[in-house]
């Protein structure tokens, strides 16, 4: 089981760098004297596809060598990660496919399709998706590149603190949202081995605290059932990421939905950015976990903006 | 009638450096792709009070000597120009009133109290407004400050597009609201002095075209009743706005409010900025232009983002 170091977060910086945006870091004074500390926003809902899925996926994609690459990518998501996979493949001029559950919303599997990826439907059980993926991998012969259990998917997302190190000084903390662990193991790797002193936190939905579980029971939990609206943070850790939060990470915030909604709000009004409930779970559990951050420099990863603004935007 | 040139707007500068933000400019791919055009995104929604207005409303109070400062500042407004004022006396040191109608949204009203102004209520009709600003000008001795119709306002404002010329190289034209006219008569001033070739074009509500009547009739309309969901642009054009943009402006463009929101969408999920209606004419008004600006590089002016986010955001 590879787990990455920072020389592949480093060559995943240099791989991505093409393709990447480098995202600016927000400020806001009102945020600061709410949170009574000096928060910086890296802001991942700039990235492309609106999230920073596309580091990972951008980083496993051009890793591969051309024999990989002719045989294309197989993965299944019907989310950021599917689309940042199709936007990899169609830049490095592969085939793509997406396995995607049904009950995906239209827009998502739109996205996924704008980027010329084929879309493999597939039911929403685990074992359904399982079958149809393993069948397209045979099928191809593609590589299967998944969302957060891959070497070279961790790397990528570790990118996302090797930049906001090189942005911000003097960081006290780090918060990042945890669902699978991949950006959460990659930013963890990357402060730990640049700056051991900076504290590495995951935040997670109180309804959906299989990472909290784990690490305060030194043991991987996969029993629960998830039950929140932050739709990118479902998932559970694997093996590799549990290992690797077990060893790097300082622990795992929580936050309700309702101070998720709020701080999305706040991230709203206040800094003007549009950013999905999970990409708020990192301000809602700083702002609960008060006064254990006040007076620090934090920084704070918006890790996603892709949202459904059908409310905002009715219809007619 | 003072009409500010280069050299004011420069002074401008200069003056509200210390206290304004220099606004980023933002860019994405697929709105290039949608509008056929290389978009330069303005973010003066990013701004400090969330709008262009600081602009105006700074240099105005930063250009007051220590004698009329020591008597206070006194404007009427139940929008950004309210709170811009507010911020930028309270950055001063000295009082701020606002004559505010009793429609205006709680919300509003809070964030002018917020930074520290006397809020004196009026009814909504014009005449009892000007009746009250009068009476707390009689009574404080204070300093006007016109949302617009000052030529201290105008050459704060035109610092917008001061920046925006020297973040963006080779612009063919600037897009900016028009509503009283401050903001585009700035931007008009500006860019006519230093780029003569770049166009210079105002977005306007269809239902308050006030701004595009008076340029085609050549005469200044007053009568007509504003009816549009972009609350920042219902106000008409002064004689000094009206001479400015007679001599300056290349053309005002129209859009309808179906066109605002779906600009304003676009806005939201593309560039996942937050903005209200009134920073959505630009965009809306260049889409309905096509092919006007087919191929071109435009700048456009990204106005405020202080939008009622409670559709989105309902209270439990």
């Amino acid at each position: 089981m590879t787990i990455p170091d920072l020389d592949a977060v480093r060559a995943a910086a240099q791989r991505i760098a093409p393709y990447a945006h480098r995202t600016p870091v927000l400020r806001s004074h009102s945020l600061d004297r709410l949170a009574d500390a000096e928060l910086h926003f890296k802001a991942e809902h700039l990235q492309r596809v609106g999230a920073f899925k596309f580091r990972g996926a951008c980083n496993a994609v051009f890793s591969l060598d051309d024999d990989q690459a002719a045989r294309g990518v197989v993965t299944q998501s019907s989310g950021n990660h599917g689309a940042a996979i199709a936007l990899a493949c169609k830049l490095r001029g592969i085939a793509a496919t997406v396995v995607v559950p049904r009950s995906a919303p239209q827009v998502k599997l739109q996205a996924i399709a704008d980027f010329g990826a084929r879309i493999v439907p597939c039911e929403v059980a685990q074992e359904d998706r399982d079958r149809v993926t393993a069948q397209v991998l045979a099928e191809t012969g593609g590589e299967l590149i998944h969302p957060f259990d891959d070497a070279r998917v961790i790397a990528g997302q570790g990118t996302v603190a090797l930049e906001l190190l090189q942005q911000v000084d003097g960081l006290d903390a780090v918060i990042a949202p945890v669902s699978g662990g991949g950006l959460l193991s990659g930013t963890a790797l990357t402060v730990k081995a640049l700056k051991p002193n900076i504290e590495v936190w995951g935040a997670e939905p109180e309804g959906a605290s299989d990472a909290f579980e784990s690490l305060r029971q030194q043991r991987r939990i996969t029993e629960l059932v998830p039950n929140t609206i932050c739709d990118g943070l479902r998932a559970r850790l694997s093996e590799r990421t549990f290992g690797i939060l077990s060893r790097h990470c300082d622990g795992i915030l929580l936050a309700h939905d309702d101070a998720v909604r709020a701080a999305m709000r706040m991230v709203f009004e206040r800094l003007k950015q549009v950013i999905e409930p999970s990409g708020a779970i990192g301000l809602a559990a700083l702002l609960l976990a008060a006064p254990r951050f006040s007076g620090k420099r934090v920084g704070i990863v918006l890790s996603g903006g892709n949202l459904d603004l059908s409310r905002l935007f009715p219809t007619a």
